[in-house]
């Protein structure tokens, strides 16, 4: 499945089984680094379930959905019993807060492990089948999102993109110029872990796409030169009424499209969660003010300043356009119709 | 005149004496390098025209005044014949188009060269004489907006702020001290040459002011978090009908402070520029984009991908609470009433 997406899609993050797996011959999960990618493309293994919570902390693996499957394979590393799984569970849980795919992943997994106890099957293998199957059903999401976002698009746009909006965005490159549309990106840097400069610039070149890098303090002022034709990023949680959380320097942008009119499309990949009704439920990660004060593990500031690092923020539904998703696009106060019947008659 | 100012406000770049000067023994200007202050403290010795235009064009002075200091003290450096003064002129002025100080004290600079040459009089210390008594009058007229822009502060405020904002801020910051109120500063870290991270934190911390530093992206999201009380920067340019420009970013964040209600105040120094009307009139820098795709001479991005460094952008009057100056605080739609006698009716 994954080779057979991989053949039509050069961008190597537009398929997760090429970024992370488990190896049976380590009896290890394998993660490319995507603190260093593409500067340097190294692969980590990870033998223990605390190596892997350590490397979704360190950002080794970002991303709502990647980070969620490195954690769903880990916990196919815990020792095989009921308390091995639900302690192991606790210690992935407990990595990230704010995008709600682990916590998805993480509780299924859960279950079929210790149904797999209680039945005497191989709790492990259950883990992993469940887990894989959940990475199919992910690159299957991400096609179908990215064509219905491309199907936005128009011949010549610029499109602006914050962070890194995965392989949905691969996605709707890819489909835009199957359909023959020049879609040129412009993607801001993303302090501090600098995504669009490395993840995103990368997967545009892997596609032949052009992209243009600029810092986060410049969106505004392209806008105002008519130099952005949409926004379009991707989201670590989507609320039931229409919010969105992503990368920290999303919501900047959106108000900045909004003074300008410029649409802003979030790839929204499979749906709100459908246990998060409001704005209020989600957690805001605040990571270590430290990384801020440095970049490219070169020190930045000033010894004696202080920082802050909240790693999301909240966009309100009255700033965003439409929600993009496998099932169509959605007006954000109506996202929550992604779980219901009727939301076919609300597609584009 | 500037040991009296620095013996009351101990940052450095409070005083311009501090940073850049003329020194008669090595007939040189000599440059404070704020692309490397305060991570090292070099003085850059330049000893002719064409080095003093570089260390311009590569930001080792920066600021709409220093930087127009400087390169008055620059053409003091030139063949002391009308035809050497009137190229060395154009060489400094052809050096950064938007900020409007260089285009006023180099063409006066020119005309007492000229007239000295005339009179048989000494043109070099001619520039000399008139260079330093406009830093010894921008010193005062730093100290006399600091002074009006604290008035507007209140205890306890966390103040915002973008770039670097130079010796009014410093002298705001100093005032608001004497008067008792506690303030506390958050500082943009400002991509790509961290003027924020490195000077303006430097500034706060040689105040004994606590200072927080953020990624350019981070502003709306604290803002929504109810973290910032004003925004406050300065401007390299202020038109006649309240536009102002500064560096790249300050325009994203003034839509942001709208947005939230916070008001934003411009240190506004000596007033409008008496020669531009609106904002189609100021000439917005476009460096080289190369500098985007470094963070503190190290490699950023991926190679391939492009980049743009406009290096400032402009914000309306709509935006705008208020521009503070020498004369006192003007709404910025009647800031062009500085130049008249009428200002003193608006002063707050």
């Amino acid at each position: 499945m994954g080779c057979k997406l991989n053949a039509m899609n050069p961008a190597i993050l537009a398929d997760r089984f090429k970024t992370l797996y488990y190896d049976p011959h380590q009896d290890a999960v394998i993660l490319l680094n995507r603190a260093k990618y593409p500067h340097e493309i190294e692969y980590v293994a990870c033998r223990t379930v605390e190596e892997v919570a350590r490397a979704i902390e360190s950002m080794i693996v970002q991303g709502g959905p990647p980070l969620a499957y490195a954690a769903g394979l880990g916990l196919a590393l815990a020792p095989s019993t009921a308390a091995g799984y639900q302690a192991a569970a606790r210690r992935l849980l407990a990595t990230r807060p704010t995008a709600d795919d682990l916590h998805h992943i993480i509780p299924a997994a859960l279950k079929r492990a210790l149904d797999a106890l209680a039945t005497e099957e191989d709790a492990k293998q259950a883990i992993l089948d469940y887990v894989n199957s959940e990475i199919e059903r992910g690159n299957r999401v991400s096609r179908l999102c990215g064509e219905h976002a491309a199907s936005l698009l128009q011949d010549g746009d610029r499109v602006l993109t914050h962070c890194i909006a995965g392989a949905a965005l691969c996605w709707m490159l890819w489909t835009a110029q199957q359909q023959g549309k020049s879609i040129q990106l412009i993607a801001t840097e993303t302090r501090p872990y600098l995504q669009g400069a490395r993840l995103t610039a990368q997967c545009a070149i892997e596609l032949g796409v052009a992209v243009t890098v600029i810092t986060d303090g410049m969106p505004a002022h392209l806008m105002s030169q008519g130099m952005i034709d949409k926004f379009i990023c991707a989201a670590d949680r989507i609320t039931l009424d229409g919010h969105i959380t992503n990368k920290v320097g999303t919501f900047q942008i959106a108000i900045a499209a909004q003074y300008h009119g410029i649409p802003f499309y979030v790839l929204g990949y499979d749906g709100p969660d459908p246990q998060t009704a409001g704005a209020d439920e989600i957690e805001i990660e605040w990571r270590n003010g430290e990384e801020v004060l440095y970049c490219a593990e070169k020190r930045t500031a000033v010894e004696g300043a202080d920082a802050l690092y909240p790693a999301f923020d909240i966009t309100p539904p009255h700033l965003i356009s439409g929600i993009v998703t496998d099932r169509g696009v959605f007006p954000p106060t109506l996202v929550r119709r992604y779980w219901s019947d009727a939301h076919l008659d609300l597609q584009e």
